[in-house]
């Protein structure tokens, strides 16, 4: 099997493989172009004259579930990432496969973590294929220097639960590790020793994996309350020591920025917001984990604060910061997808306040509307933006694959979208002709924020219009990239070979974009 | 079309067509037998490219909905019941179709009332084809004269839920009665002026049906918390002055019996499950709505209180003596299906420990299990039982289509399924020789009790073992059956005729019984 073939160009430009380890996929057409024809993947009929009569799904090891299951060659294996980088399990389903000496999987996780270097030996020796899914650190550069048998397939929070509905990738077996269970299946990531909050990213897997087992620490009596997954989609159930390392959902990315430069593009972010009108009573935002996101967030919190005034909702990734405003009464609703902390973690548990989301109610583009056009306006981070206001999330300047696409693309859909990133980085400019991969298409990114100006897309016209009089200074991006290649010089492409070694997913399913392997 | 066609004989040897309007069907095959094979319902891939990026899909009335999702002749059209008496939607629905002469509908409800008497003249002239759902009062007795176009269908709780997820009821338009929601369609019945606690009932039909429309007198901004109901699922909202009166879920059969000979029955009950060593510290129970159930729930209550004890869970149909339950401490959840009375509303809304179920979580027999199975105890009613402990609970013994299913088939998977019933009513034996229709297989009933005597199913041996120095008055079934005959003589038979009015659904979506027309 080719890991791909048929390149053509898509409607941004980018040459894509049409094959993708085998299977036919679509190449990006525009935002809003695809309209989708076929029904949602139908997963087999049960019934519960196979399942035992009083409800107790228990077996006694991860390995007892996995052969139970049908664990085989060629299986898609699938795993969540609320403990990020605490995950345990899913090295020990590898352990296991590589064990009994299964080949060719693809692991499907929600995103991959540092902790998962574990795996490299496995992808080596073909135990596992591929990873199709977020690859933070070192497995992405592991894909980028094209050691990675199969082709990575890159999607967004969103575009994997529609990748899954839409039967786009059909599950074998998920394992679900969950901080509380019950049983008979209930699980949820409240409760528990390794509580991490919630477990949404699980929630395709439940519904559409042929096999679903769920592997706990803090196995309850039935019922499991509150239960963020259903009982009813699960086959097997495991108790372990320990389940996941809660502590670790902190990443480095979850404390609020020190440095001067990345403080001052918060504050020229909040007053943009402010003077655009965009800040007021019952408005809504989302911030990611960045140390910027996260100090915008302060600064939107001081002017509800001295205004009087509160916020409908807050799109989260939470953290103490939220869950402060919460508790101050500065919001009445965080809307919460996964929790970055264990303030998160405990206020999701107390305050009914703290809603737990899931991919499919903010993010899926193929469902009836989703979450992310409510917002009133979504602040990202970007490893690069071009002059056509692309932008770029999955690789640095020199080509190496370090991030996953996490919801980022799926926020870009809220009424503005607002990238505050620092002109250069290590004297590489941010700012560039051409991004290296292109993961938002320009159209939806309303405004870049730098420490040496804003420029606003200029499709936005009524943002334009609004901020004309402004004390802030706002150019054009042309401008901005000038001023950074003045300062950094005109940065040197990165020295990529046209291998492709990962395919970037839009929302909408269809290949936006391809990773080269880097030389 | 013929209504119904090709009669055979099955697995409790009742004659049931296998062609039902049209559509072929599979007779009973006995409890567990029958194992599907084919995959779910698909339904159409969305895309949010169709919606409004706004996330405000309000119409402006329920006529505009109706248009915009395309009604037209020979659609099924799906409503839940969750106001019960109280709903004033459906009728709406049809008077909009009828104005609109639109025909040939099938109207699947969750149950229907005596409020629904309204749409008799839609079932003469050919706007309904027919109801399949169940039929409470004067909807049941037109359909038992043989008056119904179509042939009626009555399926439990999580039967209708199979037949929908299974794909063998499609599901055109749906409508959502919801006491709250917001312009994206989030909705919940827990808020709002028309409070009726939950909206499990119409789970299904948000997730299966091509059109989905929420109606409410009660739009609150994004986001309406809980979303009992997601919007990602929804087409239009539809604000209206009044969507349902809610003090009408409160039924006759709400209120605590006062007949001696019940409360006397309600105690041996208890006294049952007692020696029987179901009544014990985490223990869980489901006690129906009847005035006998109720009173047996407070004998559970006074056993615990005495004892010290906790049960673990009640499944209810909840009003105010399982709440009151709940708030002394005695059990630590009520896992709800439908809220019975104001009391249940106000406890779903404020206690975490009150937790709103589906037929999906609690019944669907077509699941990776569901929760019937892990209740200890279950106390049901019953029109009739015969001395193959088979029960009858859709028909009179005049045999009148007179009740629904409701969840009471899924229940009988309970560790212990007891009828508490009165020897005869009216006097007329309650335990015969055959009764008018199964709707529960012998097998699953376990214990009767009347206030004549108890009788155990020989199949229990293990219960019988348990009771056999019981001072309770153990009898057999023929003994109970005799005693009643020879108060009241032998009954006659309902004079019926050879016609098919209705079918009865097993669990697992197969029919294990048919409906005569009355003469």
């Amino acid at each position: 099997m080719k890991k791909y073939d048929k390149l053509v160009k898509n409607a941004v430009g980018r040459m894509v493989p049409t094959i993708v380890n085998g299977e036919e996929h679509i190449p990006f057409k525009g935002v809003g172009k695809h309209f989708p024809t076929g029904r949602k993947y139908a997963p087999r009929i049960a019934s519960c004259a196979n399942y035992p009569s009083d409800g107790n799904k228990t077996v006694s090891s991860l390995k007892e579930a996995l052969v139970k299951a049908g664990l085989k060659d060629g299986m898609t294996i699938s795993t969540h990432h609320h403990f990020r980088n605490g995950d345990i399990i899913a090295n020990q389903i590898f352990d296991i496969a590589n064990e009994m000496g299964v080949k060719n999987l693809r692991w499907y996780p929600s995103a991959s973590f540092p902790c998962h270097e574990h795996l490299i030996p496995y992808l080596e020796d073909g135990t596992i294929n591929r990873i199709e899914g977020s690859m933070n650190g070192p497995l992405g550069r592991f894909a980028s220097q094209g050691k990675m048998k199969g082709l990575g397939v890159l999607r967004s929070h969103g575009g994997r639960y529609q990748a899954v509905q839409d039967g786009e990738v059909q599950i074998d077996i998920t394992i679900i590790a969950a901080p509380s269970a019950d049983p008979f299946g209930n699980a949820n990531g409240v409760d528990g020793p390794a509580a991490c909050g919630l477990l949404g990213f699980a929630l395709a897997d439940s519904q559409y994996a042929d096999k679903v087992i769920v592997v706990t620490d803090n196995l309850v009596s039935f019922p499991c309350i509150p239960w963020q997954i259903h009982g009813n989609y699960v086959d097997y159930v495991v108790e372990v020591d320990k389940v996941g390392i809660p502590e670790k959902i902190i990443s480095g990315t979850t404390q609020i920025t020190k440095s001067p430069d990345r403080l001052l593009i918060a504050e020229m972010t909040a007053k943009f917001c402010d003077q655009a009108g965009i800040v007021k009573d019952g408005f809504s935002y989302q911030a990611g984990a960045g140390g910027t996101a996260l100090s915008i967030g302060i600064f939107f919190s001081e002017l509800l604060k001295e205004r009087g005034w509160k916020a409908r909702f807050i799109r989260a990734g939470s953290n103490k910061y939220p869950v402060q405003m919460l508790e101050d009464g500065l919001v009445e609703y965080i809307l919460d997808g996964q929790t970055f902390d264990l303030e998160g973690v405990r206020s999701m548990r107390e305050n009914p306040g703290h809603v737990n989301t899931s991919p499919f109610t903010s993010y899926n583009y193929h469902g009836k509307g989703n979450f992310a056009g409510m917002v009133d306006v979504v602040i990202l981070g970007a490893t690069e933006v071009d002059i056509n206001f692309n932008a770029n999330v999955v690789t640095h300047s020199d080509g190496y694959l370090l991030h996953g696409i996490g919801g980022w693309q799926n926020c870009l859909f809220s009424k503005c979208t607002i990238l505050p990133i620092p002109l250069f980085r290590d004297r590489v400019p941010v700012v560039k002709d051409e991004v290296t991969t292109i993961c938002a298409p320009g159209e939806l990114v309303d405004v870049i924020v730098t420490e040496r100006g804003i420029a606003i897309n200029p499709k936005r016209k009524d943002l334009i219009e609004k901020l004309k009089d402004s004390d802030l200074s706002i150019k054009t991006i042309e401008e901005l990239k000038e001023e950074a290649e003045k300062i950094c010089g005109v940065p040197e492409k990165p020295n990529l070979s046209d291998e492709i070694v990962a395919v970037i997913k839009w929302v909408d399913g269809t290949i936006i974009d391809a990773v080269r392997k880097v030389l």
